[in-house]
């Protein structure tokens, strides 16, 4: 445990320091004193202004091979479409003992673009922490964003880094769930992508002009419809056929609820809505995750 | 003013002692000391609970004519499929100077189910408080539940009986929004019967097995999903032509992003996205309702 940690005291590079980005840099210098929080990005004036905000120790523009020469661990946190690009870009740079990761919500499109390189394959493996937040940015960062959160893995084949890579995002809170890239794509399309449509699609059927009408449940239910356009737009892309997969079973169910109502058999109605309610109440209830699911 | 007030001070008879009715005799009892709140239910056990919890000055099993002699304010807060047969059954017994008004969230069944009795139609002035939670039971109330919320009144025919009646929603802190029962119907299909089979919807499709996987998105999004299912049973019902139609439109759009997704026309998805953002937007930079929509 002592060697786990110390391995983690060392060097982590952070590529895209917006929330999660910040908050990985947050939570690594909460835990370890003596880390290296290096911030890659776009703007100098933004990675000034997270330095200042006390979250990397030192930031630049670009990597170099020099900053990846020795141990350290690149966690890459950009939207799903510009990850892959990323982690051949690193690849080409980095020392053998890098060990690459990143915060994607898709796993598929990035295992199967990164597979076809081998230096970005020997280094990689794909990770996706379960946290976030609609308001992005550094500013909103927190280093409890991962506490508790599940974290699925991807294991890459090379079980010791696969290792690395879990000690790593549990070394800043996550508890880790190894899953494939499909499973975890066909998963996420369920539980978090097309929560995103549904809030969108009523968001948009109930439209502006009925707001002064809506209340806590249209707040809530519509809540992360808010959410960036832009970057949803790429997560939904990048996990297509799941996604249409998801919404056809959503349709399915709607379908359900319309041919009920209008055969007018409301009991079965009644038992759908408590069924979902069931489903729904164990979430209230179970605040912390089946162990069958996290490995730690 | 002083004379609006004191007319509320007089004697409410709350016919349903849960969260809403409990929330209108809290909010009765905080505002006007002297005012007599009289509690009628099934149960002896919990309105003696409801009293002993300062909610009620007394309470009944039934309503007798003597209750209903002089000018008072009865408030059926049951579920919609149990308010028509009540209020005639009150303005059966009751004298000249009563108003009924009640907190049901759909209005035409109800409406047309009193005009056909003149007893009925000349003392109920319906109305709908958008206001509410989760958790049911009065032991959940809360004298502020209606403060600044929209109660929609719908106009019975006699205007100073509906003046009354929005007097009376205005004196427990709502602002009051005058419409027919059609428009009423038709509008919350769309910002509350929808948002609640969506939330339903999504947390059938994600289902149990892939609850370790959600994150705050989905549990924001499925949280109405656990409101009784007996209660959302009859409101679905009594409005049921209204939330097929809702249905239909949120099914129109989720075509529309399989669609996109199918054609890969990413832009005019982001377009989708950005649509539903900016009007969930409008409910974060809003807290004041529209002028136009109320008349206080």
């Amino acid at each position: 445990m002592a060697q786990s940690e110390s391995e983690f005291e060392q060097r982590i590079i952070v590529v895209g320091v917006g929330l999660i980005g910040g908050s990985v840099a947050a939570a690594v210098r909460q835990r370890f004193a003596g880390a290296e929080v290096v911030g890659i990005g776009r703007s100098e004036e933004r990675l000034a202004a997270a330095l200042d905000a006390g979250l990397l120790t030192s930031f630049a523009i670009g990597l170099t091979a020099e900053m990846l020469a020795s141990r350290c661990t690149v966690v890459i946190c950009l939207p799903v479409d510009m990850i892959a690009d990323q982690v051949k870009q690193v690849a080409a740079l980095a020392g053998a003992d890098v060990l690459i990761t990143d915060a994607g919500s898709v796993k598929g499109s990035i295992s199967t673009d990164v597979a076809g390189n081998d230096a970005a394959n020997s280094l990689f493996v794909g990770a996706h922490p379960i946290a976030g937040g609609e308001q992005g940015g550094f500013e909103n960062s927190d280093p409890n964003l991962f506490d508790e959160k599940v974290c699925i893995v991807v294991p890459n084949g090379n079980e010791s880094l696969t290792d690395r890579a879990c000690r790593f995002w549990q070394s800043i809170g996550c508890r880790v769930s190894r899953m494939s890239a499909a499973e975890h794509d066909r998963k996420l399309a369920v539980s978090s992508h097309l929560p995103h449509l549904m809030a969108a699609v009523t968001a948009t059927v109930t439209g502006a002009a009925n707001l002064p009408l809506t209340g806590s449940g249209f707040r809530d239910t519509t809540r992360i419809a808010a959410g960036d356009p832009a970057l949803w737009r790429s997560i939904l892309a990048a996990n297509r056929s799941e996604v249409v997969a998801a919404i056809g079973e959503a349709q399915l169910v709607l379908d359900q609820y319309r041919s009920l109502l209008t055969e007018q058999d409301d009991e079965s109605i009644e038992q759908l809505l408590a069924d979902a309610a069931r489903c729904r109440n164990l979430l209230n209830c179970c605040d912390t995750i089946p162990d069958q699911i996290t490995s730690r």
